[in-house]
């Protein structure tokens, strides 16, 4: 994969989804049925009840990857046309793996409250709404909003998909090294989105000790630079009220989970942690240490972002099962799904991949996206 | 066409339309060129220039179809749930006639404002809006809103499709009656969306005696209950200030536009009109009057808006070409290109077809759409 034959392709194609007719129109008898007078049969239907609006259109397999450009990737706030090719990709996951249609919806907003709005006001439409690449703070405000107000299930992807994908990898990482999770020393570097919400949900698996790191060093209660999702993580992580680097944080740490930033582990700070210590270094495209390198520096268990490498910890194990049992059950996420749909993916490595070091299956692996979905219905 | 089988076959679809890739994954190197890393590097040459967004994602041929479901076919403000096959079914008929990708999007929103609002926030993924089943007067709000604010093409398929239709079964009727515009006494039945819009454009094409009837009768300045677009009408029509019902406004008059109501138009109405008269009772699906009886009280041109008559004035003959041609050209809709437009669908009928009073040809002509789009480019 190269800059140029991305590009090339993007070029070609003109877009990567098309809106295909599921029945064709050759006469007026068919124009009769579909269009004018007779779907006015169904919508008198859905007029006298809301809810079969589910049986007669695209609402039950179909959902919005509604993103507002401001976290695209690693590129930041690049806008909602930049975003679109990416969320174009993401519906096409979307469909090739879960069977359902997705719609990118790039908005452009002026607050989060826009989000909300747009979001609630589209939802008659969708049986679901993924959220993407939404900047934190603001990506948590529009979910507790979102909370309160849809009537469908949604998600933000880059919080539970990726905190679903990093506890699948966790349990099988922990089967290896053979260590109980209520007994660990969990640094997680990284405390946007991906990391608050790994954060959240490893809790809520039955972690004791987490370390949350920003970029400005250990979250604890003393940091007066927090803002409230901060400080409620320092309220809720930090048991022994730790102050410093990374480099502090990992000194004698079980498991490293990084969300943050290229580079910024070395060898020596892999040394300093617990026997047989667990490192996700999954910065994306360059991980906060190597593959290779946190293996050479005594690492038991690595995964990364990457695809070139063995554990790769990818959305993509999680977003197509999620979404396609959550649009059957019409359940609102939380955090019982989540850890559902974690150790059914965990569940699907086999005894002889976890003897090579195998944590996670490949996300092209057949039984990935029904395992979740059944999971969560 | 029974209601049953309509309700049968939405049933059986779930949905009429299907979003399909348009290129494979099957492996992680496609992975990569589709999705991360590669789409990173589209992404990052739309930022650098976001017209480039046209070249790279669907959004060059890729419409959104958006109502609020507030005047749904002859439903009136059933919402955004029942409005959705409706807006299925426009997506389907554009991608079958058009070729180009149409979303539905049914939104829920407490005022005209919150549609503004919705229609621009979704703007940057979609090459062109299609406003649909919006009322009157709001729908007119809507359209001055985006007309400031809105950086792609739109219209409002109610008004100007409809608009559009009509004018180009009256540009070949006059050629049936041998009449002039100029000297014509025309008389509009229905003052909201469509009825406005014909007004307007009739006016712009070159008809100068319009009067226009709401429920209430003829409009004129006189009345005390009209709103500021009924007051707008009657400052631009009825130049001899007529006042009373249909009745009086029909007397005399060359030709009869009906957007209104079932069967309020009598025998003696039609009689009561010019020699060879024109009669277009275009209410669905019962029209004002029905096709065999305009006929037999001396009509010499009928057209209504339902395919089991000739002459079935259909939006179907306007908006799959125009949404083409404003793709292409990236214009915004104006009365030079409505006219165009309607020119473009009357020269497709040939001169047997009007001497057997045929004044538009079949939406299933397969001239229609691309003539259409060539006159707006």
């Amino acid at each position: 994969m190269s800059r140029e034959s991305a590009i090339e392709l993007h070029r070609y194609l003109k877009g990567k989804l098309s809106v295909e007719p599921k029945v064709d129109v050759i006469d007026r008898k068919d124009l009769s049925l579909i269009y004018t007078p007779g779907v006015g049969f169904v919508s008198q239907e859905i007029a006298k009840d809301k809810d079969s609006v589910y049986d007669y259109t695209w609402k039950s397999n179909t959902v919005a990857v509604v993103s507002d450009g401001s976290a695209v990737l690693g590129l930041g706030n690049v806008g909602p046309e930049s975003a679109l090719p990416v969320m174009e990709g993401k519906a096409l996951l979307i469909k090739k793996f879960a069977g359902v249609n997705a719609v990118p919806i790039c908005i452009r907003t002026k607050s989060w409250e826009d989000v909300v709005e747009i979001v609630y006001s589209i939802a008659p439409t969708f049986g679901l709404i993924l959220l993407e690449d939404i900047k934190a703070p603001e990506c948590f405000r529009v979910e507790e909003a979102l909370s309160e107000r849809l009537d469908i299930p949604f998600f933000h992807d880059d919080q539970h998909g990726t905190a679903i994908a990093v506890l699948a990898g966790l349990v099988n990482a922990l089967k290896i090294v053979g260590k109980d999770k209520e007994n660990l020393k969990v640094v997680i570097s990284g405390a946007g989105a991906a990391g608050t919400a790994v954060t959240y949900l490893l809790l809520d698996f039955g972690f004791k000790y987490i370390v949350v790191c920003d970029s400005k060093g250990i979250i604890n209660e003393d940091r007066s630079d927090l803002n409230e999702d901060k400080l409620k993580l320092a309220q809720i992580t930090n048991p022994e009220k730790l102050s410093g680097g990374l480099e502090t944080a990992m000194r004698g740490a079980d498991i490293f989970i990084g969300l943050s930033a290229p580079g910024i582990v070395s060898k020596e700070m892999i040394r300093s942690m617990a026997s047989n210590p667990i490192v996700f270094a999954m910065a994306n495209p360059i991980p906060e240490i190597d593959y290779e390198e946190a293996l050479s520096a005594g690492a038991k268990v690595v995964a990364t972002g990457r695809s070139d490498y063995p554990n790769q910890i990818n959305n993509l194990l999680v977003f197509p099962g999620l979404i396609k049992g959550l649009l059957k059950s019409r359940r609102k996420v939380d955090s019982e799904i989540k850890i559902k749909a974690s150790k059914a993916i965990a569940e699907i490595v086999t005894e002889k991949e976890l003897e090579r070091g195998i944590i996670v299956p490949s996300p092209f692996n057949p039984f990935v996206v029904d395992r979740v979905a059944e999971s969560v219905i």
